[in-house]
Order: structure tokens, then sequence, then C-alpha cells
């Protein structure tokens, strides 16, 4: 009797042409189905894809961490490439490693980082087009900067979220909110134990109007002191988000993680 | 009477889904009908748009230099907006500048940059894969750089071109050629006053082979002094290509370029 083994995989994906990472009743397109279904003539039987983040429509990937099993070892790096012959190409199997047989994408990451990019250019490039979002020229660092440092912490952060369910817990810890500037370009860099649903884009959706002066610097503390969901702006476009990585810490002993191929990037 | 006003600007373009910059009489999509299509309504009459490079298929520009006629004078900025407004996603005037008379972007550049990338990693990821092509994970790019010494210099490159039309001038200077290596990443950066059609893949295609230790470092300096196709490689493939800028000196005083937007990348 063979038991099954545990995989874990650090993903990369466009968002653009995706209904988003979680699997649907509806077949739309969905990473987590277009991963099972390139997975399944390795396993020969369905595969259940578990990723670390269930990221939104056009909500884009530079190191997703998931984990599946198989119902035999196999060399991770002939799982990557076997997936990999078979994915489209907007979705990448960037390494896999053998995990620990009770290994958990979600449950056991430990924070994960999100960057959101804007450009104030008057015209954005075809090549940075679909990872960027447009702001006014007139948007101004300093002033995204000032309202972004209400945000590190831990806090109940349930304001941010959309259709949270009754009960669930909505404290989360930003552990680093950066905004960094580079010419015309804007970006977020946060970093927290666990995003709401929606918290992200509903956060730099204010980041980028106190950048454009349209609310004042002080709006994302009363948004937290108040939870008052009619100070909210509108949500930031998916386009611009991308989950950068996901770590986990304290990370397995390496002799837990046997033909490791790469760590997370 | 008014007399046409004659304008350059910089595009930018995906080359992925185009068959190249030239319009073609089987009304292929290519760059140079699609501009010619995006500003016929702003000149109510045909337009024709002259590029300072007649990029391949596949081949990607960040700086694209043309130049066009209106019948009318109208302000750069609107020249520019209402383009883009009827652009499709994957091409983009980045600047409009209206320009003397007799410029002419072809006859009149000094010199253009393309960039060539390769990737080693064993896993390209999405981002990246419109615009790489994979290398092995063991070329090395100081064989690369050995193989490229031979190029700098005012040459006869014939031997890089495709079908070169008998009597065609096949004397160029490539003013700079260097190999960037950045992780996984090799570059090759290459400068010059001109390129013979399908010279910049050519040469790709034998610096990879050279990396890989494939072919003789001296290979380039062989096929310069012999002329002997023979001894070519196979063209690099195209999407790793993108004609980066195109530079014109002496620029012409500031008096003569009115209403400029932006300079060229």
């Amino acid at each position: 009797v063979t038991s099954p083994v545990r995989y874990r995989a650090v993903v990369a994906y466009l968002g653009t042409r995706f209904h988003g990472w979680q699997e649907q009743k509806n077949a739309a397109r969905t990473v987590q189905a277009v991963l099972a279904a390139a997975l399944r003539p390795l396993a020969r039987e369905a595969v259940r894809v578990e990723g670390a983040s269930r990221t939104d429509a056009g909500v884009h990937a530079d190191g997703q961490v998931v984990h599946f099993d198989l119902p035999r070892r196999r060399e991770p790096r002939a799982v990557r490439d076997g997936a990999n012959d078979r994915l489209p190409e907007d979705v990448r199997l960037l390494s896999v490693e053998e995990a620990a047989r009770d290994f958990h994408a979600r449950f056991d990451a430990a924070w994960k980082e999100y960057v959101y990019r804007w450009s104030r250019a008057a015209v954005i490039a075809p090549r940075d087009a679909p990872f960027v979002a447009p702001l006014s020229p007139r948007a101004d660092a300093a002033r995204m900067r000032e309202a972004a440092a209400a945000l590190p912490g831990r806090r109940d952060f349930r304001v941010f979220a959309v259709s949270t369910p009754a009960g669930e817990p909505t404290v989360r810890t930003l552990t680093r909110v950066a905004i960094e500037e580079d010419g015309d370009e804007l970006r977020a860099v946060l970093c927290g134990d666990g995003f709401l649903r929606g918290m992200a884009r509903s956060i730099c959706g204010v980041l980028a109007d106190a950048s454009r002066g349209r609310v004042p610097a002080d709006r994302i503390a009363r948004l937290l002191a108040s939870g008052d969901r009619r100070l909210l702006c509108s949500k930031a476009f998916a386009r611009g988000l991308t989950l950068r990585r996901v770590v986990y810490e304290p990370d397995r002993p390496p002799e837990d993680r046997p033909g490791a191929l790469h760590s997370s990037p």
C-alpha cells in the first residue's frame, strides 16, 4: 500500500484572463481549476489544489504557494515540467518540492506580500498596462505615505473587507506598508499575516484618493476607528495588484523538504 | 491654403500579435497599418506613417520613432490622446511633437538600440515569457562576451542579412555591443547606425550558440571575414528582441520642435 505524497509549489500567473483563484461551480476559468486539470494526468485521478491566497479576478501572482497530493511519489522536477507542459501560457509552476504530509499552503502561511502599482504617466506602455492602474499626474507620494501610516499593526480590518461571513475573525496584523516612488510609478507594498477578502484593493483605493488630496490623510485612521463603510473610497482596479510572495516561518527544517528545487522567490 | 504639418512620435508596441511593422498588401495586422487607421479620423484622410525601423513579426518596440503628416495643425497632445483612444491595447503613442517639415524618421535616424533577452531559468514566468527566449542553464556570459567582441566597428554585415537586394549597401557601424548578466537572464545590447534585415537576430543566434560552447568564440570574426553563410547559426526567436530607442543626432535645435511633450525614452 502506498500513501499519497504532498507537494508544495510556487506558482506565477497573469490574472488578466482568469476569474480569480477559486474554482467555481459555473466552469469559469480559474487558476485553481486550470492547475487541477494540468496535474490530473500526472496523478491519474482528480487532484485538489489548495492555494495560500484566494486572489480575486484580475489579480496577478508572482509567488502564490499551493499544495496538492499525488497518489505516488514522483520527482518534483518531473511534476513541475509535466504540469508546465500542459498549462496555458499565463500560468506556470516556478518550483515544486515535496512537503511534509501535513503541510497546508493557506493555514501554515506566516505572512504574505502584495504590491499595488500605479502609473502617473500620461500614457502607459503596452508592456506595463496589464499590471498598472492609472493615477493622476498630480498624485503625491508623501500624501499617500501619510495616509498609509495608520495601517501597520494588529487591528480589526473588517471595514475594508467585502462580504465577511458573520462570526469570521477580522483582526489581522499588517507588518509593513511601504509606499515606493519610481519616476512616474507609485507602489504600495503590503505585508501581513492575512488579508480579508477585498481588503488590499479597498486599502489601495483609499491610498489613491489620499494621494490626490481627495480624502484627508487621516481617512484610514477614521475608517479603522469608526468601522463606517460610508467613508470608504472605491476599490482600486484588480489589474494593479500582485501577490508577490508567501512566507512560511519558522520554515520547516531542510530534512523535512526532500527534493527542493528552489526556495520561494 | 493650409499646408500639411509633420509630426514625430515615439511608439511602443508588443510584437506578439503583429505581423511586423510594415504594411502588407494582404491585410495582415501590422503596426504601420494599425497606426494609420487610428490617425485617419484625426486627419479625415488617409495617413502614411513612416517608422525608423521596420521591425519583423514578433519583435517588440519600447521606443520606435515614426513621422506622419496631418493636413492641419493640431495640438500634439490631442493627436497623441486621439490616436491612443482608437489604438488596440498592444500599441501606444508615448509622445507626439511637431517636427520640421523635412524630418524623416528613418533617413534622419543617427543610431538605434536593440536589446535581446534570454533566460537560463528552468521556468520562465508568464510575465516575462513574451519578451524572453529560453537558453540553456549552462550558457556562459563570458563566452558570449568573447564572441561579441568581434562585432563593434564599421563593417560589411551582409553575411548576417536576410535577402539583401543586389546593389544595396551592406556596410554598417555597430558602436556598442554589450552583454549584460542579471541572475538567470542574459542580455545583448546592440547599438548601431543601421541594421540590415534579420541582422540583429542572426547575430544573436550566433551569440547564443557561442554562449553554450556550440560554436567557437571566433565564429563571428570568421563569418565577417569569409561572408560564408554556412557558418551561420539559426536566427534567435523574434520574441526576445526589442527596439529600445532611436536617437537623432545632432538633434534639431529646440526652436525647430514646437510643442514637444517628451523626449525619446
